[in-house]
This record gives structure tokens, C-alpha cells and sequence, in this order.
């Protein structure tokens, strides 16, 4: 990759067997290089039209009607369509709540079914907001307790340590897979089989692998997942999570939040829990069917498209993008702070920068540049390769050039509002 | 009321003031009795154009711009409008997550924060899907237990006999206010001050009260409540739900499902869990932006024509059907199954028969009306006073007395189906 000016960005599209799949993907702004999927991917085209029925064909005049016709079932088709993303079998995805409630449902449950041990490992690279629900987890349980491990250069998972740490007063292991901040990937397989050999159980985040990298659970001996359907898999604003129980051990936990969705017979209204069999006991209240609808047709796209083409391109755009890096930006103070082998990288790069926070604010606001800022120094630089094109990239870089080179984003004030 | 006839009915409609209300709904098919608005509300209107512009600028356009744009707000903003419904101030309701997930949250704090007091009360006429809560509640904090009072008659509330079993080892009452069977209406003034007396906590569901009867959670004392926004406030199928916390218990309480939303300064992105302060401290996951935004549309009409005169009409409309019942159901073997005193009774009328199964399934299949079935042989026929007609109560009568003499039920499967 010697070449790296714009017509180098543009023969790399123009070679791109995926490139017809941006325009599946609303996408009026033609100035806009959004670099933010890994937050909150685009709209499909076809979601529109979905949600149109749904809305005023499905809700406006089937009414109640709805739920036979279709409601009643979209939590576990449109987990099926997930399962393929995510080497699972179709029975054992669900679409649910949000990550966290679905996090604290499978630790909460997974821990009570370990008697006699206490011990939950994470690390300190995953979500903060995982970290919080296992806390409340961890409170519930008498005795548990979270052991925190921390990555020694914020990049890598500390997986040695990790391993070390594994005994058998485990619990649980959970770690996010790829990791938000870095974009760091574990290995799936290897801390899995760890974790079995001493009894612990293990749970995955998802919410920044399922749709982006090749994630095989089932492969991995994993035993239990969630993710989010609103970054890579296009699913909309906070639309509902996903839970994954493998299916050997789904008769074994329990659902320690009950609801009528897991219920057996649900409408004979028996005033005492029976749970469902299989993954439908791990359902709690009514699906928001909205939400829950406008994850489809985005899962659909990535299955037709092949996770295994989507994270070649992933591979080679992020890639791209630290070689244009390490040419345009390096010189200007900023570093890399994801991996630099493509191997332990998910689908964003995160860059670094002194003055990453104002420099992210100028972006936004003069230069049509959409990445996302996490603390305490990262541009945080998502690729979706369904929709993010070479010349995005290219695009991108000599935007953030420019704010730096120019100055532009002396003008913004330090201090954090309030979010970001 | 001496006059019974569809004439009446029309003149009762020419009278009613909100009879242009019917309109601001959807509503394409003329010959459908839609008798469920107490399961799933119409589709309103309006929410059709807001939903496109949240689909395709907001989401679309606007992409992760979207949350600073209104989307992290709109939980308290929604919640403040549902406040107004139910007597309670603006800072006192959020909407999120389901019902049953609000129910945990709330039900686990209040017995966690009753050190000492181990039971929870509450009746067999409450939802099955909160017992099923409840019993995970019951389950997660040693000790406790539910006392389920029985109703003698299935139709009012066991009043006096949960007066009865409070005292000083309660932690919780809990209860829906108005119970989905029968319709009938708990006192909540009385009971929460009967609680409070003996330093219980109260918890109401609200469900079927929001938006069809007048609530004065702050006047009565209650403490805690939840609801959906799916029936009476229309909201759209499995909408998310809301939740009430008193103002001077929202410190005294913790959120035993911590999460990101409800965490001071959340995009600060500490390992540790600080709750926010206020109500958002009960929020847990990323919420589900295009079912929340289809909330409000519904939620402002009410408001728009205020909930004492949707009970006003509610009562008489509540009234005319009995009435009806009484001069041409009555003597095919129907029997109400509500309370006769409309003080007692929300916005719907169960009317019973052995054969209630199949006629309901007679009147969906041949008659387009719509009513729902609830063991052991109600038909509930539900009022929605801001579109259902007096032409709609006497017409449907006249269909289900159709489908009795006709006996168009006898071709009907007596066993249940799945879902109903």
C-alpha cells in the first residue's frame, strides 16, 4: 500500500465487490463521512418501508390482530437471523430488552446456578455500563464479588492475567469481545476452554463483534452472549438487544426476572411461573415491537452481504486507515491506540490526540466529519464496511489534518458537556 | 336510559363533546367494532408523521447526532407528559424499559430498602405477569415472601382482607389498581394511607388506569407505580413503559439494575457506578428511541382533552353497554362480570358466558368486532372514551347477540389456542 492519495482511495472502491451496498443505506448527505456505525449504523433503505407497514398496515389496522399475526414470534425470527451472525444455532438467540437488562438477567442467573463460587472476572476494558449492571449482580448474590483485571497499555486485553486469575471459585468470566475503546479482540476460543476447565461460565458482549468480525460461539465453547443491534447491525436507536444461552445449558438457568413472555401458556394466565422451554423462558415483558421490527431488514443485509466478505473489507479498510494514519496524522501528535495487528482489531481504529476532544468538536461542527470521542484522549474511528467507502477514509484523514494543521478547534472549549 | 335502539345510540354520539376525537386515529375499515383499545390503543395520527420524521431525519439524516438532539431526554420529557395523566409531578416519571422490568426494579428496591419486613401483599386479580415479577422479586432477597390475597367473588378487590394482613412486617403492597379482568378499581388513597400507617410501601400498576380513569398518585400517597403505554395512552404495540418513584423516596431507594443511563455523568465513562440524582436513577439500558417517540402523540391527546372528561364519558359509556347487556345479552345466559357501581369501575366491562371462548372467536372472525377473551369465559369489551362510539357499544351488542341465537359459535374449536 504505497499509494495512498485520493485516487488510490477511489481504485480501491472501484475494485470493491461491496460497494453497491451503500446505497442500500439512506444516505442524503453526500458531504458527510460518517465514521460513527460502530455507534449507530445507518438507516437501510428498507426499513422504511417496513416500518411504514408495520406501522400504519400492522399496528393501524390489524390492531390486536398483530400479535398472532407475527408480533408474537419476531423476538426469536429475528434472533434466528442474528444466531447466523454469530455461529449459533437459531434457537438459541433471542431479541430482548436492552443489553444491560439482558446482562444482568444472564450473569444474575449464571452465577446462582455456580453454588460455591463467588468470583466473577471482567476486565477493566469492557463497557462501563457492563461493569455497572454487574455490580448490581454482584450485590444480589450473596458472597459474589467482581475481580477487575486491568489491561496494562489500555490496548490489549490482559488475557494472561486473565487466565491466571481463572480458578475454581469462579463463577463467571465476561469480557466485551471487542473491546470499545481500542477495538482490542479476545480470544473467543482460548479463554473459553480456560474457563471451562475450571468450572466458571462465560458471557460475551457482542455489541461491537456481532456484524463486524466473525464471532463463532458456538465453535468457541462460549456459554452465554448479549450485544446491542444498533451499531453494526443497523438496527436503529437503542433498539432491543440480543441474548444468547447455549442450548445445553438453557434448561439448567433459570430466568431470575420472570415474565409472561417465558412463560408456558402464556395466556392461560396461570398465577404461578412455569417457565417456557428452550430460550423463549429467557423473555421477560412485552417486545417493543417498533424497534423490534426496524432490526430486521439491517440483519438481513448483513447475511446476504457474508460476514466472512464484511470482515475482509473491515480488515483492509482498517488497515488503509493506519497507513494514512501513520503517514498524515502521526506527524501532527496523534498515535494509535487500537492494535496494530488486524488479527486482535475489530472494525474501528481509535486515534489519539492531546487535544482529541476539540479537535472531535471541530470535526463535527466545520468539517461534516462524524467520529465519536471517548475519554480520555481518543477519535474514536468506526468502519461499517456494508456502507464506509476507501474514500471516506481518505476523506476523513485529511479533514482531521486540516483541523489540526489550521487550528480550527482552538475555538471549542475544553470542558465535556454533558454527553458526547 | 330507556331507549335502547341505534337511534339512541346516534343521538347519544351527536351529544358527545369529544366526539371529534375519533377522528384524530386511524381508523380505515368502517365496519370494524374495535372493543381492545384497553390491549392495544389505535394508532393515532399524528404519530404516523412524527415516526417518519424520527425514522428518516432523525435516524436517517441526523445519525448519532439524534441523542444530543433530543433522543436523551425524551424518557423524562415523555414521563412528564404521562405525570400530568396519573398526579404526579414531571420528575417523578420516566419511560423506559417494559413493565415488568419496571415492576422488578422498583419492587426489589422498596423490599431492599425495608430492612427487617419480609412480606409482600398483593391479590389474585392482579396481572399474572406481575406475580410471575413478583415471585422473582420474592426470590432474590432472602427471606421474603408473597402473601396473595384471594377475591371471594373474581369481580372486587379483597379490600378488607388486605387491610387486614398489613402490619409491621410488611414491606410492600402491590397492586394493579385497576385489575384486567373485571375492571374494578381499588381505593388507592385508603390503601396507601392504610399501608403507610404501618410503614409499608405501595406500589401500584397502572396499566389499566393511565389515561382512562383519574389517578392522583401524589394525593393518595402512593409511593411507587408503573404502567403501559400501550393501551389507554396508545402508544403502540408493546410501547416501552413508564415508572413513578415519590420524589422524597427517589434518594432513599437505590436502582438494583444500575446501567449507563442512570449514571452521573455517563459519558465519563467510570468503572464505577454513581447514580445520577432524581428520577433518571432508575433508568438502566439505551432505550428504544423509535417505540418511545411513538409515546408521545398519544399521550398529548389526552392530555389535550384532560382525563376527567375521558372518565365522564368513560362512566356513561361504561353505563350504556350495561344497560345494553342487560336488555339483550342477559337473556342468552350472559352475566356482567365488572362491578355494577361505575365508582368501582374502569373503562372496560367483562360480560361472562360458558360458551365465551367460541363467541369471541365468531366475533372476530365473522362479525369484525373486536373485543378479547380472558378465562374462564370473559369477554372483555374495552372502552377507549377518545374513539369509541355509542353506535359502536350498541352495534357490537347486537352482533354478539347475533352470533349467540345464530349459534355461529358451535363451528368454533373449543380448545384454546396458543394465543388469544
Amino acid at each position: 500500500m504505497s499509494e495512498l492519495d485520493s485516487v488510490s482511495a477511489y481504485n480501491l472502491d472501484a475494485q470493491d465487490p461491496l460497494a453497491n451496498y451503500r446505497d442500500r443505506f439512506v444516505n442524503k448527505d453526500p458531504e458527510l463521512i460518517y465514521l460513527d456505525g460502530n455507534s449507530l449504523g445507518r438507516l437501510p433503505r428498507a426499513t422504511i418501508g417496513r416500518l411504514q407497514d408495520v406501522i400504519e398496515k400492522e399496528w393501524g389496522d390489524r390492531l390486536i390482530r398483530g400479535w398472532n399475526e407475527g408480533w408474537f414470534r419476531l423476538q426469536e425470527s429475528v434472533g434466528g437471523k442474528i444466531a447466523k451472525l454469530i455461529g449459533a444455532e437459531p434457537d438459541e438467540v433471542v431479541v430482548a430488552d436492552s443489553t444491560s437488562v439482558n446482562l444482568f438477567k444472564l450473569t444474575l442467573a449464571a452465577i446462582r446456578a455456580q453454588t460455591g463460587r463467588h468470583k466473577i472476572i471482567t476486565d477493566d476494558l469492557n463497557f462501563p455500563s457492563d461493569l455497572y449492571v454487574l455490580q448490581s449482580t454482584a450485590d444480589l448474590q450473596s458472597g459474589s464479588y467482581i475481580e477487575r483485571i486491568s489491561s496494562e497499555d489500555d490496548i490489549h486485553g490482559p488475557t494472561e492475567q486473565i487466565s491466571n486469575a481463572l480458578n475454581d471459585g469462579t463463577a463467571l468470566l465476561t469480557l466485551s469481545h471487542v473491546t470499545f475503546k481500542s477495538g482490542f479482540i479476545y480470544n473467543m476460543a482460548l479463554l473459553s476452554q480456560q474457563a471451562r476447565e475450571v468450572g466458571a461460565l462465560t458471557l460475551w458482549d457482542l455489541s461491537h463483534s456481532a456484524g463486524s468480525i466473525e464471532v463463532n460461539l458456538r465453535g468457541s465453547g462460549a456459554d452465554l452472549a448479549v450485544g446491542c443491534t444498533y451499531k453494526y447491525l443497523n438496527g436503529g436507536p437503542g433498539a432491543p438487544a440480543f441474548l444468547y444461552v447455549r442450548r445445553e445449558l438453557q434448561e439448567r438457568l433459570g430466568n431470575p426476572l420472570a415474565g409472561w413472555f417465558g412463560q408456558k401458556n402464556m395466556f392461560a394466565l396461570d398465577l404461578d411461573y412455569q417457565p417456557e422451554s428452550g430460550i423463549r423462558r429467557f423473555l421477560t415483558g412485552t417486545p417493543t415491537i417498533l424497534s423490534l421490527a426496524a432490526v430486521e431488514n439491517g440483519v438481513d443485509l448483513l447475511n446476504e452481504v457474508g460476514i466472512a466478505n464484511l470482515r475482509k473489507k473491515s480488515v483492509a479498510q482498517t488497515e488503509y486507515l493506519i497507513h494514512l494514519h501513520d503517514r498524515y496524522l502521526a506527524p501532527l501528535g496523534f498515535k494509535v491506540n487500537s492494535p496494530r495487528s488486524p488479527q486482535m482489531r475489530g472494525s474501528h481504529v481509535s486515534i489519539g490526540h492531546p487535544e482529541g476532544w476539540r479537535i472531535n468538536q471541530a470535526l463535527i461542527e466545520e468539517k461534516k466529519v462524524l467520529p465519536d470521542f471517548r475519554e480520555p484522549d481518543n477519535l474514536r474511528l468506526g468502519i461499517a464496511p456494508i456502507y464506509t467507502t476507501y474514500a471516506d477514509l481518505y476523506t476523513a484523514v485529511m479533514r482531521i489534518r486540516s483541523v489540526v494543521q489550521d487550528e480550527l478547534y482552538l475555538k471549542y472549549d475544553e470542558a465535556r458537556s454533558e454527553v458526547t
